[in-house]
């Protein structure tokens, strides 16, 4: 194509990606990019670790890895491409292939002519229309502008409290950095549980009962924010909730991401379900000459089939490189994603892949879940930390629908391997088949993962039956007739243990010794740190004719209801 | 059954797993387990990391997660198991139906009826038959015994020089722990490179030349010990080879293992090619109340189909659960191996998992490499460090064959998504379908291993051509007439490039404008740091009608012939 004019609306992730790998393959293409933001190429995610100083300085979340600033002169230079910043599109005619751009600085405009347009305008910070929120000191967490505006911030004002409004992931991520700041962090969720979309109830509340433990991290869900309220010189100094009130010289909004569609929905592009722009499997639009790629678009979600928005990074890149393709003949197809989702705040990891139980339950399937504390290599390693796994099947085919994970430890590998087996439609035995690498410093011989879901099977095969916290705990409420047979060591149980008179501790290796102590009439529930134990004590008084008994899933490890665990 | 018993032979990892299982699923056999060793269920694949004190302890090699010694009273007590150890099996009488044990402490004999045996006698050190391996100061190291006999002898002797007979795996975790110790250490390798059975050329050379150059690891390949020398206390001073002699007061031979199927073999029961016991999918042997499983018996390659010996403990561990199923009724198979294989050496990392390129060419597959080096993480992220993947394929089909990683960074992960695409017989672009997880410090947008399979898919479509490193070299030494275009910074090619009078320097930034200056009669090289702008430079040529272009692979990051890289 002698005449072939490529324009791309959207300089920060999938834009850049396309118009690298279309300048790679297109030798002869003009392509120019256009971004209304003063900041392109940027990394987006890795802005909360540059609030803590991990990212120790500003520039590096523009530059290339060996050193480079990634500017227009850089895609200029080093890409061949025209890159345009401080520049809007404001509209799109489609009849006669033209969009209209406004340079913010000069206030100039013009019009550019194009034989294929690519839409990568991405996704902008939802900000609830509460008082306030043009308070000094209240930020929203979308673009680089507003990490540096936070980091400044803090450089200069005595911030003591913070409060992040939202625990989604950024909010969480957010939390851990403010938190590594020794800021007095406070998190306030309008759902009743932080990750809300993301993570089952019981994982998310052992996520942030681990947070508020370790990182003093104060969590507020279920509460509204109602108002911001300033000090005399307009700088925030409280936040109102619908259940109360919350100082805080620093608040920041992340409440979530909305899709800039404006652009498309004018032009007359299909506009999806999710209120992301509609693409194909080949990240075309509505429009055969527009292609719309990253935070602007929707997928469809693999397991489900359901179109979901679901913006991140890693998708603007695949899809990138589809639009790219395609821009140049090749037929790539984009045909999804998984739910993969991964995050590190203060000293925790949290990831998820597929659907959480919930989700699963609520398109109507038949549902097993299976969730096990383990440490994510050797115990006697000294970089060994704790996960906890939970795995989420279909109960009658016993296919793989998801795992979340939590953890000081290595969670993100095994929902990296999760997300592979999920990829294949692979079931919870293929998991347990994988042969994955073992050696002390990265892994148990039996991997977490694989330990799961063998738990799961056992679960399945009924060879063991198992208890929940959140049952357990509605059982003793209830005060219910039962023995808690806790079949830890002595030490083990002196200071963490469920304080209740239906209690009795017996340690497993004496169980075997003192089985005729443990009553016959009543159901027995058996308890122990990670519930491997538990387990074991279940089988024992099964075989030794004991007919009601279960094991606590997870043990200790999983009580969510103090005292603090050890993680 | 009333009158079940189950005999095991071997107390170390498979066998303790299937003591387990069967405990759980028969609370009514009568299970016993007999070991000739002092230690049982003892953790073999941490006693490198014993030696070089990450791992603080002896008995943490020995030790639950909650601190009790695995001992034979453990597995009595909480296991119900009857454990015997420094007890040695003798002789199998099939028909009858008992084994001759002898206690290895009182010279006692007995014999013992079963109903059902299992085999998990392991395997043994090769030592070579070599003159000095009785001196003092010589070791195998192959169980605690062994371990802790080198800790002494490195506490209690001033041991300043160390040599490692054998590149295998454990040879080089040993060889990283001694240099963790500061000793001078050299690893004496017959054959003409370390990891030879397990990585290709070229990743094995680039491990290599990365320990040498990290921990001062001397290597000496392609050498055969002839002969251990000692001083007149009768202790080794210096190791002889057939190509030289170096000091040592510390040698220990890890040449690899060999299965302990001396009892098998003696009872009449099938041996299979590898020399290991012959077992079926269900881990019977060929007796049917006989079964087998660890490191005694030989398995199969998924890949290949081929009968393997594959001696690792999360093959022992699956492999037990099998047995334990199936000794309870349950038809569970085992599907034999992927090769996956992961080791820590000091502050590097490796693992592989399927065929190598030169494994799968042996089996005349039409095979395609990819080779990339990568960041394991966001550049800017303070835990980044590199990885280099190499990503095996067949060339018509596309369906991946195997993975190899090695480098400071996270290579495990890597390995292990790649075992779980190979389970299911995915193909090269299954990985680069995969939806994982990215957050800044856990991957970048394109994981490593998708990174390096865009590689290879571009190399496969044509998008670009590359040349390795030894074929380069190999141009170099002859002579050729080419040009060598540097296409990274000035700063990065000041110390670390090829000191070449073919080199031509014009960073990537430059190239468009200077493109006049590249001769147009010459085939070009461009070459880089990564490969990634090298593979620029090239589309920028080939857009420019340069039509003898190739990229180097993997840029000076894995240019093997020095200065030596930074990694």
């Amino acid at each position: 194509m002698a005449e072939d004019r490529i324009l791309i609306i959207g300089g920060v992730a999938a834009g850049p990606k396309v118009a690298a790998r279309a300048r790679r393959l297109l030798p002869d293409a003009e392509i120019t990019v256009v971004d209304k933001g003063r900041y392109i190429s940027y990394a987006g995610c890795g802005m909360p670790f540059y609030i803590d100083d991990q990212v120790g300085h500003f520039r590096e979340l523009f530059s290339t890895g060996y050193g480079l600033p990634r500017d227009a002169e850089y895609f200029r230079n080093e890409r061949g491409l025209n890159f345009l910043t401080r520049t809007e599109a404001t509209a799109i005619d489609r009849v006669r292939k033209e969009v209209r751009l406004r340079n913010l600085e000069t206030g100039q405009e013009e019009t550019l002519g194009y034989d294929r347009l690519v839409l990568a305008t991405g996704a902008e910070s939802v900000m609830p229309r509460i008082e306030g929120t043009d308070l000094a000191g209240v930020f929203k967490f979308r673009d680089p502008g507003d990490a540096q505006a936070v980091k400044e911030y803090l450089e200069t004002r005595n911030v003591q409290e913070a409060v992040v409004v939202g625990a989604g992931f950024i909010g969480i991520e957010l939390a851990g950095a403010l938190a590594n700041l020794k800021l007095l962090t406070t998190v306030i969720e309008f759902q009743e549980r932080i990750l809300p979309l993301t993570f089952d109830s019981d994982m998310a509340r052992l996520l942030e009962e681990r947070l508020a433990a370790a990182h003093g991290i104060e969590f507020r869900t279920g509460e509204r924010v109602i108002r911001l309220e300033g000090d005399d010189q307009g700088r925030v100094r409280r936040v109102h909730t619908d259940r109360g009130a919350y100082d805080a010289e620093l608040v920041i909004v992340a409440v979530g991401v909305r899709p800039n569609v404006k652009l498309a929905r004018e032009a007359g592009l299909a506009i999806g379900r999710t209120g992301a722009i509609a693409i194909d499997q080949h990240c075309r639009t509505s429009d055969p000459d527009i292609y719309a790629c990253g935070d602007c678009v929707e997928t469809t979600h693999r397991l489900t089939g359901e179109k979901v928005y679901s913006p991140f990074a890693s998708a603007a890149n695949r899809q990138g490189r589809v639009v790219a393709d395609n821009l140049a003949g090749r037929p790539s197809i984009y045909r999804g994603v998984l739910g993969t989702a991964v995050l590190q705040a203060g000293s925790f990891n949290a990831g998820r892949t597929g659907l959480t139980e919930e989700q699963a339950r609520k398109l109507g399937r038949q549902v097993v879940a299976g969730l096990a504390p383990q440490r994510d290599r050797t115990h006697y390693h000294p970089g060994s930390g704790m996960v906890i796994l939970k795995v989420v099947a279909d109960g009658e085919s016993g296919r793989l629908l998801g795992v979340q994970g939590i953890g000081p430890g290595e969670v993100v590998k095994r929902i990296d391997v999760a997300a592979a087996v999920l990829h294949f439609g692979g079931t919870v035995n293929d998991l347990t088949e994988l042969d994955l690498g073992y050696a002390p410093p990265f892994n148990t011989p039996v991997d977490p993962l694989q330990h799961t879901a063998n738990a799961l099977i056992n679960k399945l095969e009924g060879i063991v039956e198992t208890i929940g916290a959140d049952e357990l705990k509605a059982k003793l409420d209830a005060n219910e007739d039962f023995v808690l047979l806790d079949v830890r060591l002595e030490k083990e149980a002196k200071y963490r243990k469920i304080d209740d008179p239906r209690r009795m501790l017996v340690t497993l290796s004496e169980l075997r010794q003192r089985v005729e102590e443990v009553p016959r009439n009543k159901e027995i529930i058996t308890i122990c740190d990670i519930g491997v134990r538990s387990y074991e004590a279940y089988r024992l008084l099964r075989g030794a004719g004991f007919t009601k008994v279960r094991s606590v899933e997870g043990g200790m490890r999983t009580w969510p209801y103090g005292p603090a665990s050890m993680f």
